[in-house]
């Protein structure tokens, strides 16, 4: 794919003033944070980033042609003067927005513009103040995205809709929203990246409360000791502490898979790509007896390349890591076993009764419009494809990353083979949405608490099983965040 | 309170053909179908109740003025000549509307529509060949009053909008929506049901998901043994399964708390007023290290005297019972002790990482708007009351149950002592979300099996931890439902 596409849809916003995206005070509200953000980022790394970096950043610009440079100057030239206009005209520019029946979204709007207007002119040293939180992967990242797709995604709900319990009695899953199922059926069959010819769809809570269900469904309701739970490490920091959290009798967290070596059945949990280190993962155990659950809240073609598609007895996924939706707290299981399917429903209306109604709905419409885009892929408007363009995001986040990486010697990242994603029709490079960071500073024991001491909070190894000296850090924060998180680490290194 | 402000809101339309009702084609939609239905109610109960029960109208028809059986006669022929409308012309009518934003709320309204109309048109056999399902306490009949309601409690959600997993980091409750904590506290000192000074909100995905979190939170995590949880029979048929489906070790089933006679803690939930049998309780077990979980769900003024403020250590609500908003899964939690709010916090981050913020915000707004017609009570536009209407409702319900049980000697049902409720500032009756239906036939045994032999499905007594010969009947359907089941109740009688 040539990065053509990515290029304009960064920056073609300059150079096209009659694009529908001026048709609303609103499409211009998210051109100008568009191009300013876009600008910011790139002005950041111009800045933070020393010397020796150059020659690597000179590399990483060579991908783009001449039309494409011209353009990106251009872009800045219109975010600087558009900034100059925001930071004249916001207190106006925003009172004047105060009305109507989404005004807490306008807030939140503002909120995103102020944060990035006070970062953008905040000083070195206030930026050297603030805390940036990466500890968790909140995927805030992707705000930008579905700003700038304007209208296409909003839902209205009037007052009497979606208010019984039930919204499909003749499922097996009575509280999947029709829309919603066929929502998710078409995404994967559009993306390539999971069978759902005879699989049934069960919605959870977010794909934690899947993940509860599952451990519940697998488990003999009889047995005469806990089935044990394994995943190996680094593994999913929370599968401990949600396996043994209520000290349940039906099962009981049982530690790395690689060094389970207990009779008899159990459970193994595969994250692949995996949550800490993003590497693809096949099961580990491999004994008689074991049950399998595969969390592939990862496997999008943003994060790595489609190379098959899976076809397992039970699959979770997630709205949260596909779409950045994480406030929704939608995910979904693609259940082979009609039994098994059932029990985790039963877990489901014992927890929760059910899943909130108007949340699905609101996903089964972000879903269709996202999947709307990946079909245009190829055609002229492909600008618009969500895969691309977050694709295209990751990538550049990670060029960044490991430009700062590389210029010291105190941090080093996992290296991934490259494969090629059937969906996006090229060879593509992993780029997980954590970063597995590795303090190799013999000095440092506990890199958690090292990077606490410089203000950036991460997750460390111990939680994931393995040795303090990793630490996960979220690569789906904002822009600035990241930006600042890179000009720290330059920091740190210098 | 006089019957009037009912009367005109049941048949006031039908004399004000300048009601802002008319403002739009949405508010002549829900215009006929309230007509309509109220209109079908009143003549099922002449048609369904066979002569000796007339006695008994009559004297129901006696708290009526002439004035308003005038207006009832009026109505009566309006909602006719719309019917017959609706029959000729219901094709074009639907289909003209099946366009914009909110069509599947249309579709909703119209399956709504269609099945009232097809009942309304059938035959006896049909009737009775329908399957009436009252097993669920899905609150249906409330969703006439929201149509009527008509866009004031529409949102309106940004694609962009509520991301991220956060709603207001510095609560100890992270993903509790600043909106609907303020809407929830609104009410409750509207309706004077809740102290709500020093107490924490915590929300969660229904009431269910809050009381697995309180139980979560008042057993000790290193006990030598399962902290035991007991209610007093009937109790809620969910309390049993929810306390042992996962068989854990924090705490378990202890049964009936009348006879508890275990030492040491416990933790004791008492449903007030109690599902299934509408009576006010009080604990039961009344000893040192108890711990209290006050379930509230139905103590709002349609169901039952407001006679004092409830100041408790830990209180369940939920929209369900209150709005009919069943489907969205929003309950919450009074809490005094921060340490035990944190537990809950905690409870519902292993098992959903927080609630839906979404379906939050649209709680918010029907909070909003039904706290806004309450504070209107006693001016003009008290037709609008939530709480008057609802009231309303369930009394005019209740009243015709009686009469159909009353007219033979088949069944029975509890009797309740009358209140002063300090909302509606009046003695008023309760008059349960359930009726709690006794067979005192000696010939039926099991009165479940009995009514399910009649297509009528209820949950019976054992289920509850009582007889089988008692049965909890829903009170909470559409129209329809309840006028059948009237209609089958008589039929089983005569």
């Amino acid at each position: 794919m040539a990065p053509e596409p990515f290029c304009f849809h960064l920056l073609g916003f300059a150079i096209n003033p009659t694009s529908s995206f001026f048709s609303s005070s609103h499409s211009l509200k998210a051109l100008c944070f568009h191009c300013s953000v876009s600008s910011t980022l790139l002005l950041l790394c111009f800045q933070v980033l020393p010397l020796p970096c150059f020659t690597k950043m000179a590399n990483f610009l060579s991908i783009f042609t001449i039309r494409n440079l011209l353009v990106l100057s251009l872009a800045l030239n219109v975010s600087l003067i558009m900034r100059a206009f925001f930071d004249g005209e916001k207190q106006g520019f925003f009172s004047v927005e105060q009305r109507g029946p989404s005004v807490d979204a306008d807030k939140e709007t503002h909120a995103t513009q102020r944060t990035l207007l006070s970062v953008s002119s905040s000083s070195d040293n206030e930026d050297m103040e603030r805390v940036i939180n990466l500890n968790h992967g909140d995927p805030t990242m992707y705000e930008k995205y579905w700003m700038m797709m304007g209208e296409r995604t909003t839902v209205v709900i009037p007052g009497w809709h979606s208010m019984s319990y039930f919204s499909d009695v003749k499922n097996l899953c009575w509280f999947l929203e029709p829309e919603f199922a066929k929502q998710v059926f078409r995404l994967h069959k559009s993306v390539g990246n999971a069978v759902t010819e005879g699989r049934h769809i069960v919605v959870g809570t977010g794909s934690s409360q899947l993940v509860l269900a599952a451990l519940f469904a697998l488990s003999p309701k009889d047995g005469s000791e806990p089935m044990s739970v394994v995943s190996t490490a680094p593994y999913y920091s929370s599968y401990p502490v949600m396996a043994n959290y209520l000290k349940s009798g039906l099962y009981n967290w049982a530690g790395d898979a690689q060094s389970f070596d207990k009779e008899g059945p159990y459970i193994e949990l595969i994250t692949s790509p995996n949550n800490p280190d993003g590497f693809i993962r096949q099961p580990t155990v491999n004994r008689t007896g074991g049950k399998l659950v595969h969390d592939l809240a990862y496997y999008w073609p943003q994060y790595t390349p489609i190379s098959s598609t899976a076809d397992h007895d039970l699959t979770l996924f997630t709205i949260t890591k596909l779409t950045g939706h994480a406030g929704s707290r939608i995910g979904w299981a693609l259940v082979k076993d009609p039994e098994v399917a059932k029990e985790m429903v039963k877990f489901i209306e014992l927890n929760t009764i059910g899943v909130c109604r108007v949340s699905q709905l609101r996903a089964a419409k972000i879903l269709e419009v996202l999947t709307n885009t990946t079909e245009k892929l190829g055609r002229s408007d492909s600008g618009e494809s969500f895969f691309e363009i977050s694709y295209h995001l990751m990538a550049e986040r990670w060029r960044l990353l490991r430009a700062a990486v590389n210029n010291g010697s105190m941090f080093s990242l996992p290296e991934f083979p490259p494969g090629f994603c059937h969906f996006l029709q090229q060879e593509t490079q992993p780029q997980p949405a954590f970063a597995w960071l590795k303090c190799e500073d013999d000095a440092v024991e506990d890199c958690e608490s090292f990077l606490r001491g410089h203000k950036i909070l991460a997750r460390g190894g111990r939680q994931f099983g393995v040795s303090p000296k990793y630490v996960r850090v979220s690569m789906l924060s904002r822009d600035i965040n990241f930006s600042l998180f890179l000009k720290r680490l330059s920091k740190i290194q210098s």
